[in-house]
């Protein structure tokens, strides 16, 4: 049985040229059962070279500077909008693009509607660990005014991801805050720890970002302002190792280029966001996230 | 005229020994006409080398894990609620502790009040920038639940502080937030940008944690919860570049034990905050960064 992972050509700032110099770079990667679709406009597949794929030429694309909501209903034959129909008809198994997030949320609980209670999709990113493992860390941008009632969905969907994608049958879980004791951090916070702590979660209490990337916990919860905004300070250092000239391997894989795309958790299909200031790399990295993602098994 | 620096012996993790061996790194740097301050228990007294020093003899002491308000009702001779009554009566300059954080606050605003327009403290922290300048970063730990109109009181202090701490008489100032446009943001982060927009202050935009280490701006405004966040997301940067054995001067600065302490702005004195993990390195910075704030003209 094939493995249908469908791309978005015409999102991201360097759409579609560094898309379609991504789908060379991933092509010898691929695993023999897997069917790429790609989505773009009629033009985008002149040139494409013979490979594992299949073209949906669309009229139509969300440029990143567009009105999410404007921009979905007045195009519905765009490549975003296609493609996540294309998941919601089983024509595809998971579905990536570096295109507007916004867009990309909106459309995805659109087109796929929502799992079972969950009230907002949310983004999980996966950060390095000093140790060799990885933590996954959401939300990492959508839910940035969260309330603390959302914190148990972050749990549920961090912990089926955690089991599905990290192998981690029985993950450890905190909450990102200012410091350790349950007092600690605002009022969501408070109360957000109160309620995973009364859980059935294997909640292990606060971690401090000063130990983010050296500890024993396997999902790491945050509301989407703060996530984002540990995301984006790794790429600052990330960013800043480079200007001063080290070499580690360990910070190598703090850069966004390597580490894929951002599976959207809470929508009633396999959705994945990449950066999208993504370059040839980047796309690269995505395309291969989102053949593991349409690969676990997360759905149930 | 002498410049009067009060230190709290009792506090902090390793308080009075960290306290007294910082004391020691720090004499010989100490300007001709600085007088230190010392407030702990007699017998912190009793093996104190000459110095350039006065000793106040406290027979109290708020330990770390104390309930702010009740500790300072109950302890009227302690050490912190000592040391910031001699501010008020003009009996030393400036007072520095490494002790509990949330007593500190609350008993500075008790013996000190409030700056006119000023509705809480903020703690403000410098962060090294790769041109070798840097930024203000404030609020960093008080203000975890900040109202959008908290942030014109940030940009008040900020500006004052940048003028009178880092030579700048016309500070650029940003709002750390998690995209460059005016819409990114929770509601309170959009709302701060309108205000800031529509103040008088050199307001110039979002500036994305990505950039927290390489920009042109002064003071950096947020909430204390997200403050709180990137100072110590930026402790574990420097963590895990000892750990893998990088060595670089601009790394080097990320450290705490180098920026010295914390002031606390928007109270009617020089009060400034050190890390409660300080060991004797860091409380040497934070008694050279307690003289430094005390010859600063910020007051007016």
């Amino acid at each position: 049985m094939m493995t249908k992972v469908g791309i978005d050509l015409r999102g991201g700032d360097h759409a579609p040229t560094a898309i379609l110099e991504g789908l060379r770079l991933a092509k010898p990667l691929l695993k023999d059962q897997t069917e790429l679709h790609l989505f773009g406009l009629a033009e985008d597949f002149l040139d494409l070279e013979e490979g594992p794929w299949k073209t949906h030429a669309c009229t139509q694309f969300i440029s990143m500077e567009e009105h999410p909501v404007k921009a979905l209903q007045a195009k519905p034959d765009s490549t975003m909008v296609r493609g996540l129909y294309a998941i919601k008809n089983q024509a595809i198994d998971s579905w990536a693009s570096a295109g507007h997030s916004g867009a990309l949320m909106v459309a995805s609980m659109q087109a796929l509607g929502l799992m079972e209670g969950i009230s907002r999709p949310v983004v999980v990113s996966l950060f390095p660990k000093l140790n060799g493992d990885s933590i996954a860390v959401l939300d990492v941008g959508i839910n940035v005014d969260a309330k603390a009632e959302q914190f148990l969905e972050f749990a549920e969907l961090g912990t089926a991801y955690a089991k599905a994608l990290m192998q981690k049958p029985d993950p450890k879980m905190a909450l990102l805050n200012t410091g350790t004791e349950p007092s600690k951090g605002s009022v969501v916070y408070q109360k957000a720890h109160r309620l995973l702590q009364e859980s059935a979660y294997s909640f292990e209490g606060n971690l401090e970002a000063r130990e983010l990337y050296d500890n024993d916990i396997d999902v790491l919860l945050c509301d989407g302002f703060t996530g984002n905004m540990v995301l984006k300070q790794t790429e600052a250092f990330y960013s800043i190792a480079q200007k001063r000239g080290l070499q580690d391997s360990f910070i190598a894989k703090m850069n966004y280029e390597n580490y894929g795309a951002s599976p959207i958790l809470g929508v009633k299909g396999k959705v994945l966001l990449a950066h999208g200031a993504s370059g040839p790399e980047a796309i690269k990295s995505m395309i291969l996230s989102a053949e593991s993602f349409a690969l676990a098994n997360f759905a149930e």
